[in-house]
């Protein structure tokens, strides 16, 4: 494909993803294919000669959509919000042409740059402890990871290694297996210390657990996936109250505000804690301002493992990272702080809304506070007739949730997701809801 | 922005990329700018009313540009290639406009089941033997991975839990962290296992070293970050002889086989070896379908860690990956199996085209086979003399090249990288190295 096919081809995409949005209501939110449904649809191998692009369009339709959950419909409310914006999309096209791959400065100066700066603007809009930002010249600073597991694997990984080099400076006797042995690493019955839980959106007292980390000189690692995006809105900061305890901070602007997969921001208040953990600097990643004192650690976190670093020399090209700081800088400049806080509280609205209906209902309770975009409701009764209501609603496909256990308790989890969702939908959802809820119930007396 | 602005602004984007790919030999490869050009360039903190679109775009010029380096030049020679393809472009828009995450079958069925149908049609052109294709309705199978680092990760965790398992049935009484104490991983001087490695594209030979792991019961990961692409060419497949002793390769068709990053190609004997090893199942990603035996692991593999498994429960929701197969089958479809190979091809013999230059030339010498893409070169004298030539190079900005060290040699690599690099590029490029390499002889004798 040369670039005045390009050219045509990708305005094609261009209209064919604004159909996909605009006509995302009528497509059944959850597919009909069965396991195994899409082998026979294609061929066993690649085809030697060129397909045409009609080709390949036409099969979208045909073999890729039929099996689609489609998370961007205004019908989703399992999980938890996936981002998706217009603005993000665009600078995702951006990045994919610039195809840098930014594992230092120098593979492209403005990769590692402006996504030191949109980190400290995100940093702002939640007001983070200035400890936590790279402006202000300190030992902090923010990166965005891949995903919130990423985040919290390198804070354990970092933790680990700043144990073990300080009881080994304490005990050189001891050898790094017998000290791995007795580290332990504490945690709430969710989860590292959370904020807005996946299952119920919970939050953890960082004020009280905070204080008693830091005493004891134990790494507090706080993870706030889903809720941290709401902490832009003043009404919701104090959640995160507590976070100037913290070692290290991460949330995902790709769950909720409107930065598209994957963007997960971490914050540490030391960054030597992790550039000591995970340096490598083979010859042909040197370059000639390394050493300059002008540049600060570029974050080039990869993932390498205590136990194996006789392998260090190893983990070297996959520093790879895309530009993902330009889908930050695109949705923060479009939509604006003020956007983005009314995007969040729209969702949260919502959510009340749902709640409300719920309570009206005497046949349903709630089953956990509900604080930002997740409702956790179930019929009052068994589990076993909350297993067949939801079996029921994901069975008719009109809607589509996911269970989770509370405390031994079936609970249907009801999550604000699509960025187009609106009172109306709630609305229409909650109605499905109770007729379906009425034919159980019928059916359980019979 | 309404899906009418995006309508108009996409397609304005696709020209912006169209015209950015166009005029990109017009752009000097590596930027002039000084560590933190760019903090001074854009306001402190994001704004609170919305930018406009224009605002942006206008930007892109005027501040990331300045300080990119520009992958995609034919006049970059750095690194390794970085993929880069117009159809994979127009599958990321897709991708992104889906926004699925795909961390189980009934997240979205066409994101787990063209994955598998994909990595089996790439097993297949590699002609990996059938042990790790999943239609055979074996035991093995293929997952795309972020990096080649998240793959041999993820290859020696499941490797040490193995081992792990395999001592503690033998020796009930050894505890786990006594266990890890003595467990040796294996590596030649570059790196595990490698098929052209990252400074001189060199290979172990995989017959002798993979009969001894069978033997021994050791975990054999092959890693062919970089050359794996070029193995779908009959005539390179040699390189890959003995793969069948493997029980888990990798390579990354995100750098070799126009796959845009990212997307790293990893396939397994023994599945069972990686879902034994990153196994969780919170009750919000339960389905019907889990269980029916129509279905095959879904390889949602994210990143735990042994010594933490108390937090197991955590690596929840992070098992975000986005639909990346589509890329694998818009490029593979769009090419055909003969396009890519025909792209391979060119660029071995650009390479060699390259180091027939620097043979003729009496001053340099050829410092490694050259088997690819890849020719390691240096003036013949001093490592001073070479870092003198680097510099000049580099600091001309003509073209872009990194070092290496070999064997204590400070040595140059010149990496056949760009899609659209041709002969003249090449010719160009060495005219330009003669020209600075007699310079700095010059200035050597004065």
């Amino acid at each position: 494909m040369n670039t005045s096919e390009f050219r045509r081809r990708g305005k094609e995409m261009v209209d064919y993803v604004a159909n996909y949005m605009e006509g995302i209501e009528g497509r059944q939110v959850y597919p009909d294919v069965e396991p195994g449904y899409l082998r026979p649809l294609i061929p066993d191998s690649a085809p030697q000669e060129p397909d045409t692009f009609e080709d390949i369009i036409n099969d979208i339709e045909k073999i890729i959509m039929p099996g689609v959950t489609h998370w961007h419909s205004p019908y989703f409310f399992a999980y938890f919000p996936t981002a998706s914006s217009y603005p993000a999309m665009l600078a995702d096209m951006l990045c994919g042409a610039i195809g840098c791959i930014g594992f230092s400065w120098a593979a492209s100066p403005a990769c590692t740059e402006l996504e030191t700066v949109m980190m400290d603007w995100l940093g702002k809009m939640l007001e983070l402890p200035e400890a936590f930002l790279t402006e202000k010249a300190g030992e902090g600073g923010g990166v965005i990871q891949g995903s919130a597991s990423e985040a919290t694997l390198v804070a354990l990984l970092a933790a680990r290694t700043k144990a073990i080099h300080r009881l080994q400076a304490a005990s050189p006797e001891l050898t790094q297996a017998a000290i791995m042995e007795k580290l332990v690493a504490y945690s709430s019955d969710q989860v590292v210390a959370t904020l807005g839980t996946t299952t119920c959106c919970s939050f953890d007292n960082l004020l009280e657990v905070g204080p008693i980390c830091n005493k004891e000189d134990m790494w507090l690692h706080v993870d706030a996936a889903y809720a941290g995006s709401a902490f832009i809105c003043p009404e919701f900061r104090h959640l995160l109250n507590g976070v100037e305890f913290a070692d290290s901070f991460n949330f995902n602007p790709h769950k909720w505000l409107l930065v598209n997969f994957d963007c997960s921001a971490m914050w540490v208040k030391k960054r030597s804690d992790l550039t000591g953990a995970f340096r490598l600097d083979p010859t042909y990643l040197k370059h000639s301002h390394q050493d300059s004192g002008k540049l600060k650690p570029a974050f080039n976190i990869f993932l390498t493992d205590g136990p194996f670093h006789v392998l260090f020399q190893h983990w070297q090209i996959p520093l790879g990272r895309r530009f993902r700081s330009l889908k930050m800088w695109f949705v923060f400049r479009m939509y604006g702080v003020k956007g983005l806080q009314a995007y969040i509280r729209k969702h949260v609205q919502l959510s009340h809304e749902f709640e409300s209906l719920v309570l009206q209902d005497p046949r349903f309770e709630i089953c956990a506070e509900v604080t930002l975009g997740l409702v956790c409701f179930r019929l009052k009764g068994s589990n076993k007739v909350n297993e067949a209501l939801l079996q029921r609603i994901n069975s008719a496909k009109k809607i589509h949730l996911v269970p989770c256990h509370l405390r031994d308790k079936f609970v249907l989890r009801f999550a604000i997701c699509s960025r187009t969702v609106e009172s109306a939908h709630v609305q229409r959802a909650w109605e499905h809801i109770k007729e379906l809820a009425a034919d159980v119930l019928r059916a359980e007396k019979e």
